[in-house]
């Protein structure tokens, strides 16, 4: 496999010295990886950053949530919630929006063929990597689409505070251009109270407050 | 404290519904340094993506080694490594630049004064934090820095690589902008050795093989 259009390839010729040779596979595949998970960070969100300069990419969306897990970890509704499985799913939880794309909370449209779209880039990503590593990052990613364990749960709690903080600390900027309401605020929300309801509660006064202030319509 | 040039402050006037009044100046803090990180986003590395359409800020190269950690553990010089540790001391390591900036590596100017000029950042940015956080969070930056842990160690090998590969497989765009010397580079990367001692016999081949691709110079 070549890895640009001028063909430099995973490997030089003196590959046979570095790993042993029934590790040349696995080692190619783990590389390669690495290589094309770099596209995440073309991947761009709606959200913007605190200084409205430009819309946040996938990859330094997936940095600032994993980074939360050590801030917030006291506001896990199940205290046993183990942070480095936490972790390890908010690394992995956007990977597949290399290829379907992030899509908008609040885009109904774009939302209809989403779960087919996300799997299916799920077989081709995920698929690169040995088959073990494989299965484990699609675990990953499917205990976060399936909010069914306390892990999880903390995990889309965090995914879906940070961009909110975002939007109401930019004085609900995205969230006029897009003609959003308070009511789709507090449904798309709401996760956040099935894994940490200290955390809902603040987002429910912020939200309130945006109303007040202008930021979102009621 | 105010957030934005708006003065939209991090609680509404309902604040004492949400949490406890003696956790009030402990979670305005947490919220605080999670709006204030967002910074990291901002500062720009000499690493050029994959794709080459622009250099790569430091919180999306953080996002992309803390995921290489699931990758390439097995590769780690200690196999008893604690991977949540590398995995936090990777999230954490490089939120001094919010203040001081990215260092490049070949910069002898530029880095005779970095200690300082990152010891400082770390006062302040780490003290938005409780004192408890503030302290933990040190700490990870401290053993980062270090180097004496298997965890840093393996931590500094993945930190090492990721740009290292970057630049290989463009073409070494950024070591020929800046006129680099193969010595120079096996130099800064020779810590993977102490890390992960097969990816170092991967980038010691690689080295050898862009000098004589011409992706730098002898």
């Amino acid at each position: 496999m070549l890895l640009n259009s001028n063909g430099v390839s995973v490997f030089p010729d003196n590959i046979e010295d570095i790993v042993l040779p029934e590790q040349k596979d696995r080692f190619r595949q783990q590389i390669e990886f690495i290589l094309e998970v770099d596209k995440l960070k073309n991947v761009l969100r709606k959200t913007i950053l605190m200084d409205r300069s430009r819309r946040e990419n996938s990859a330094e969306h997936s940095w600032h949530i994993a980074l939360s897990v050590l801030i917030l970890s006291e506001y896990a509704k199940d205290s046993d919630v183990d942070l480095f499985q936490v972790m390890k799913i908010l690394l992995v939880h956007d990977l597949i929006e290399i290829d379907a794309g992030d899509t908008y909370c609040y885009d109904d449209q774009g939302r209809k063929d989403q779960t087919r779209r996300e799997k299916k880039a799920a077989d081709r990503i995920f698929n690169l990597l040995p088959a073990d590593q494989a299965r484990t990052l699609r675990e990953l990613w499917d205990e976060f689409e399936e909010r069914k364990t306390p892990e999880s749960r903390f995990a889309n709690a965090l995914d879906r505070l940070q961009p909110f903080l975002h939007n109401y600390f930019t004085e609900g900027q995205i969230w006029q251009e897009n003609n959003i309401k308070s009511a789709q605020v507090k449904s798309r929300m709401h996760p956040v109270d099935d894994g940490a309801p200290v955390l809902w509660n603040y987002v429910s006064s912020l939200i309130d407050d945006g109303v007040k202030k202008g930021f979102l319509s009621e």
